[in-house]
C-alpha cells in the first residue's frame, strides 16, 4: 500500500535527479532556464482510469503513453521537448509494485525523448487513478508551429497511418478477431504506445502552415486547424494510409470502414499543411527521417472538412471525433 | 449538462482572451515568450472533490483557493505571477451553472494577481471533480527562493498569523462553537480564501536563505526547509502569531491546541529564515507591504523541528503535518 511510502522521495525523485532545476522534488516548485532566444511551448493532458487506459494495462506503458500523447502536442508545434510535471492522484489501495512499474516506463522514455520530470503533485483520490501531466518543450523564438495558418491551396499531409488507434481499441474490446495475432498485435502497441513525431515536427518549422497532432481523430483534427485558419478541407479516401494490419480487415462497407478510422482518434501523428511548392522538401524530411508522409487532400475556402470517396462523391461520416465531453 | 456544451470554447476560452500565447486555447501546446535574464518557475497542485474541498463550496471559491495555492508556491520562490494551465476532469452529472460560477471565480483573481489561463486539458471522469493547476511565474535569473540554504543561527519568521486554515477546517465540522460568527467566519474565510504572499516574496529574494509556504503545517513546512538545508530549528510556542479568532478559543490544554495549530495545514503564510542582522531590513518590507511579519525561532544544527512551551519543555505534537497519504 501506498501510505507506507514516501512517494515523491522513494519514486518519482529519482525521475528528476539530472535535472538542477528540479531542486530534488524538495522544494515549492521548479525552476526552468529558458535559453536565450528560444519560446517556451506548454501542454497538459489528463488520462483517467477506466476513460482514457484500463487499470489493467501495463503501468509501464500507461506511463509512457501518458508521456508521449504530451510530447506529440510538443511534435504538433515543432519543438523539442524539455521536461514535465507529473499531477498523481491515486486510491489507497494503489500498490508500490505498480508504481515502481510505472516509474520504470517514465525512465525508459526519459532516456528516448531526452526529457525530465520537474515538479508535480501526488495526492490520494477516492475516485479513479487521475494522472496530469504538464509537458514543456521550446522553438527558436516565434518558429512554433500553429493551426492558424492554413491557406487555400495547400496540400494537406499526414505521417505514417491513419486509423490504427481506433483499431486498437477495437482489438481490445474483441473485435475483428479474423485478424492474425500478429495484426492484432501491432494494432495494440500503436495504442498503447504511440510514437511523438518530434523528428518530424521540428523539420517542419518555417514550412507547415497548419500542424496539429491526431489525437481527436484525422477529420476532428483536421478540423481544428481549418476553423482556426478560417479554411475548409477536402480529404481523399482513398489515398489515406493504412497500415497492414488496417488492409487485412475486410469490413462490411468500406465507406463505413474510412469513417471509422479518420474519426477514431489516438493516431498521434501529425496532419499538416504545406504549399504545393514545398512538397518536394518535405519529401526529403520524410526519407532523412524514415517517416512515411502521405498527401491525403487539400485545403480550400471555405469550412468544414469534406471526405471524397472511391467515386468522388461525399462520404457521410458516422461522428466527426472524439468528443471529451 | 456539461455535454451539450463546449466547455473550452464558452467557458475556458475567455479567461484566456487576453494572453496571444494561448493561442486563443485552440492550439495543441501553448507558446510562453520569457523574458531575457529571468528564471521561469513552474509549480503543480492537484484538488479533488471530499479531499481538498467540498462538493458544496461555493464553486469560485474552489476555483480561487486552487488558483491561489499555486501562487502560493510562486510567493514562497520569490516569483512573479504569469499564468496557468488547468486540467478539468469533471463527472458527466456537472451542471453548467456550476462551471460558470468557476470561471467567473477564474476571472477575478485573474484581474487580482495578474495572470492568465494559457492552455489545459478538459476530460470526463467516473470519479469526483479533480482539479489541476499548474502555475509559471518568473525570477530575476538565479535569485528564486530555495528551502536549501538555511544556516544555523538564521531566525525563522512567519507571515500573518498560523493555524486558522486548520481551525477553518474545524469550524465546518462543527468545531468549537463556542466562538462567535464573526469568528467563526473569518476562519471560514481563511480556509477557503488563502492570500498567497507574492509581494513578500519577492521582497525577500536575496535575503530569505530558506523559504516555504505553509500548506502542510508550520512544523511540517519548516521541517521540509531543515531537511533540504541539512539543519534542525526550535520554535518558541509562545511567540508564534495568532489571528484574534484563534485567540478566543478556550482550548482545554493549551500545548495540545498549539500542536493542532502549528501541524494542521492550509495556512499559506510564508515560513522563511534570515541572517539576524537582516532582521530590520525584513521588518520594514513588512511594514511597507502591510504584512505582520514574526519572529518565531531559531535555526539550529542538527536535524528537526522542536517547538518549546512557555515552561521552556519540548512540546510532544500530536502529528507532524498533513500527510499526502
Amino acid at each position: 500500500m501506498l501510505g507506507e511510502f514516501d512517494l515523491i522521495a522513494d519514486f518519482f525523485a529519482p525521475l528528476a535527479a539530472n535535472c538542477a532545476g528540479a531542486l530534488g522534488l524538495q522544494d515549492d516548485a521548479a525552476i526552468l532556464q529558458p535559453k536565450a532566444g528560444r519560446d517556451l511551448v506548454v501542454t497538459k493532458d489528463l488520462m483517467v482510469a477506466g476513460v482514457h487506459f484500463s487499470e489493467d494495462d501495463p503501468a509501464d506503458l500507461i506511463a509512457r503513453k501518458l508521456l508521449r500523447v504530451n510530447l506529440s502536442d510538443l511534435a504538433s508545434m515543432g519543438a523539442d521537448g524539455i521536461g514535465y510535471a507529473l499531477g498523481f492522484a491515486a486510491p489507497p489501495e494503489m500498490d508500490i509494485d505498480w508504481v515502481q512499474l510505472f516509474c520504470a516506463g517514465l525512465a525508459e522514455d526519459q532516456k528516448i525523448f531526452n526529457v525530465s520530470l520537474i515538479g508535480g503533485d501526488t495526492v490520494q483520490t477516492p475516485g479513479p487513478l487521475t494522472l496530469s501531466l504538464t509537458a514543456f518543450g521550446d522553438v527558436p523564438a516565434g518558429q512554433a508551429l500553429k493551426r492558424s495558418n492554413a491557406k487555400p491551396g495547400d496540400l494537406v499531409m499526414v505521417s505514417g497511418t491513419i486509423g490504427d488507434g481506433v483499431l486498437g481499441l477495437d482489438i481490445k474490446v474483441g473485435k475483428w478477431p479474423e485478424l492474425s495475432v500478429t495484426h492484432q498485435n501491432n494494432l495494440r502497441a500503436r495504442l498503447q504506445l504511440p510514437e511523438p513525431r518530434l523528428a518530424l515536427g521540428y523539420s517542419l518549422r518555417g514550412i507547415a502552415h497548419g500542424a496539429a497532432d491526431i489525437s481527436d481523430g484525422l477529420v476532428a483534427d483536421l478540423g481544428h486547424i481549418c476553423t482556426a485558419s478560417h479554411v475548409g478541407a477536402v480529404l481523399d479516401a482513398v489515398k489515406i494510409p493504412l497500415s497492414e494490419a488496417a488492409k487485412a480487415v475486410a469490413p462490411m462497407d468500406a465507406n463505413e470502414f474510412t469513417s471509422h478510422l479518420i474519426t477514431g482518434g489516438d493516431d498521434y501523428e501529425l496532419v499538416f499543411t504545406i504549399a504545393p511548392e514545398d512538397r518536394e522538401r518535405v519529401g526529403e524530411h520524410s526519407a532523412v527521417h524514415g517517416i512515411p508522409l502521405t498527401e491525403v487532400g487539400q485545403i480550400v475556402a471555405g469550412d468544414g472538412v469534406k471526405v471524397l470517396g472511391a467515386d468522388g462523391r461525399p462520404i457521410k461520416l458516422v461522428q466527426r471525433g472524439y468528443r471529451h465531453f
